[in-house]
């Protein structure tokens, strides 16, 4: 689709869920190619409630995030760094990866991927 | 460069001001292609003081936004939208768009843009 202009609260965007293999987490697409024509990469927030974590994993894309509120946990190539609100975090391409609520509040925080067709060949 | 992972606070990132364009802006580039190896967008984190303001400008990468704290206005092809902690804005490619501080604290957001080769043929 053509990119659109667009000013919205993250909250007003859907959140929806995950299955068993990421429990207690949801994922709000904020900025997106197929909803908003984003060209290159697309812009999600990841809320992960008290206990919950993502699954532990590799894919061909890079995540850049940043800390929006909350306490957690990243594992990055096996290891764990504690994190919090402001705190930046780069995950390249291919390498294992987890996040975890470490606190008794949601532990949110931005996800940005590359639009599937940048990856596709990877 | 090769990615490599990364773990930082924004505030450990060092900010630059712009020149006279840009009057009490500064850019911490916290993710990107030249520093962390990122491979298709960079992550930066602009702060404008009250009173200052983006130029009113256009180009061929898009912009996506999300507000991290203060409150600020960011104009869209001529029209403006108030904005506070956790709105996401979408400029899209070749729209006109300005930001500016409307409170009496730091206003700062994230700002994402593909890497240059992306555009540059844009």
């Amino acid at each position: 689709m053509e990119p659109r202009w667009k000013v919205a609260r993250y909250e007003d965007i859907e959140a929806v869920t995950f299955g068993d293999e990421a429990p207690g987490v949801t994922i709000r697409r904020m900025i997106d190619e197929e909803f908003d024509g984003a060209p290159f990469y697309n812009l999600r927030m990841l809320e992960i409630a008290p206990g919950g974590s993502t699954p532990d994993h590799a894919h061909a894309n890079e995540h850049e995030n940043f800390i929006f509120s909350g306490s957690g946990e990243v594992m990055i190539d096996g290891d764990w760094h504690p994190l919090s609100e402001g705190d930046v975090v780069f995950v390249p391409p291919g390498v294992r990866h987890q996040y975890r609520n470490a606190g008794n509040e949601p532990f949110r925080f931005l996800c940005g991927v590359p639009v599937p067709r940048l990856t596709a060949d990877a």
